[in-house]
């Protein structure tokens, strides 16, 4: 099985996929749906490296690309499918093409990542788990490349290193991530005023519904979980949806002494997704598991069908039963 | 004058201040009042670096250190007064020595800060107004004392930067702080605990205020100002009081198309505290200037007498005053 998997994806070191940037032609970038940050600065941040050395390249993205993002992101000539090179930046597996998915998820020839979840669906993977980001991964092409990188590059490159550390406060930060920054900041790259955009700019609709989600809040387990609902009333009442979202299951695990944030949102009559995030020692990819989801250790997620009630108490079991278990593992008298 | 300020307070360099601290011997560390995280994570890494050369020395600070920084912040031992070097950092004018202002005040040696608008009070000077943070100056001063830097020292560095610089978010941070930050993640940093605690943890008394505050959010000016309310009850209600509240002023910036931010905190019966943060061009030290107050470009405060109404139209006037002018200045057709 492993050879199998080795013979249909090779992996590429850093050097060999400079090389196989440099003698290909006629790209089509690919970013994964509900761009976000990273997957768009490295795609973007590529094709000017690209434009720069004299390729005709592409960007697509299966979603339309939020306004925010317009300081970098731009829309870029079409390149004719036949014959085109297709690289998938920060996409981690073709479910998450959306709806480029049928066009172009047996045809990807290059796949630059990060994540370690990688499924390995491309015909050549140039994988670094450690990278903080894809934007890191770009900056060290572009520099084994010896490519010119300009102010825009610059600013697409930190856009993606700052979304995918939360602005340098994640542990996935190591050293590298700052030297690579500190060269980043020798460009024109107006640092605060992509923060201020990425970090500290919320819409009136979203402010309304926090408010809303706040007042819903419940403290369980010794206030160690506490629980947010986001109903569809709320959502349709702020116009508030998707990505906008996001935010809140952050706000759930901000409260002192929390070690389970949940946030229950309604996605139909009867149907709950649940986002979970949680601290060391608890797992939230465990506790989301129970519940036929997944994830990794710290955020997970999972789709619970039920009365908001039902959906609370499976969510809270759940929780309990993995908080138990490490109460249980980290008691040292045992 | 500038001979007589001169002869007062001599400016040093880093490489004079250096050898100052290795030439002299029972410090006394001392901190501005209401500590946050510069002020401690420079006085507790100088103490440590002077320790580590076998110097005897403490840390004093004029208030209580929250629990929060006990990572890094210790009980110190007591140097005697007599005979003492006084050092203090991050502290720019003697008023924010607070309680140990009638103690110290004219008998600080040396003073070690980042603030352009430093008074001078101190016989050496070391005053580097392009640095992020202090604690960034006092890294550059081991380094040039040649001292060796533990993991708790590297904790606290790490602390002062990653307070003063919002997490790096803000426009004080240049190459430098990122190629300084990269030196300290090579040691045991445990960056994303101290982030969590610094930036990601809020009282649930906070999460209650918040609430009630938000529900006070009015917009003025084609939503270009945003005012948030803090009365009195509220704090009561919540127990949140004090340098809690700092967050407060930052949520009244952070909405979408929101130019100016006010908080008008209750602090007696008629008397409230106004909080302005601001963006470019709109400048929040010329708005306070005008109720009496003062400050920086982006943020910037004044105490204002008189009912809610009358405080809330003193400064909506003064917000729509230096508005316009901002506009007038930015409209080139004139």
């Amino acid at each position: 099985m492993k050879n199998k998997v080795k013979a249909e994806c090779r992996m590429l070191t850093l050097r060999k996929t400079a090389r196989f940037l440099k003698k290909h032609d006629n790209y089509i970038i690919l970013t994964h749906a509900s761009p976000d940050g990273d997957t768009l600065g490295s795609a973007y941040a590529l094709y000017y490296g690209l434009k720069e050395i004299g390729k005709t390249a592409c960007v697509i993205c299966p979603d339309i690309i939020p306004k925010k993002y317009d300081y970098f992101a731009r829309s870029t000539d079409h390149v004719a499918g036949a014959g085109a090179t297709v690289v998938a930046v920060d996409v981690a597996d073709t479910k998450l093409l959306g709806a480029l998915k049928d066009e172009f998820s047996g045809i990807v020839d290059l796949n630059i990542d990060h994540h370690i979840s990688n499924m390995r669906y491309a015909k050549n993977l140039y994988l670094d788990a450690d990278a903080s980001s894809t934007a890191e991964l770009i900056y060290e092409l572009l520099i084994q490349m010896k490519v010119n990188i300009n102010d825009t590059t610059a600013r697409a490159l930190y856009t993606g290193i700052a979304t995918d550390t939360g602005c340098f406060k994640y542990s996935n930060v190591n050293a590298k991530t700052h030297l690579i920054t500190a060269e980043l900041y020798e460009y024109d790259l107006n640092a605060a005023e992509i923060n201020r955009k990425m970090f500290d700019t919320k819409s009136h609709a979203l402010i309304e519904l926090e408010k809303m989600v706040l007042d819903t809040a419940e403290f369980h387990f010794d206030n160690r979980c506490m629980l947010l609902t986001v109903t569809a009333e709320m959502q349709e009442k702020t116009g508030c949806s998707g990505t906008e979202l996001e935010g809140i299951a952050v706000i759930s695990r901000s409260v002192e002494g929390v070690e389970a944030g949940i946030t229950i949102k309604q996605t139909d009559d009867n149907e709950y997704k649940v986002s979970l995030r949680t601290y060391p020692p608890l797992d939230a990819s465990l506790i989301c598991k129970k519940l036929g989801g997944g994830g990794h250790k710290g955020a997970a997620g999972a789709s619970v069908v039920g009365t908001i009630e039902d959906v609370k108490a499976k969510v809270l079991t759940a929780v309990k039963e993995v908080m138990e278990e490490a109460d249980a593992g980290s008691d040292t008298s045992k």
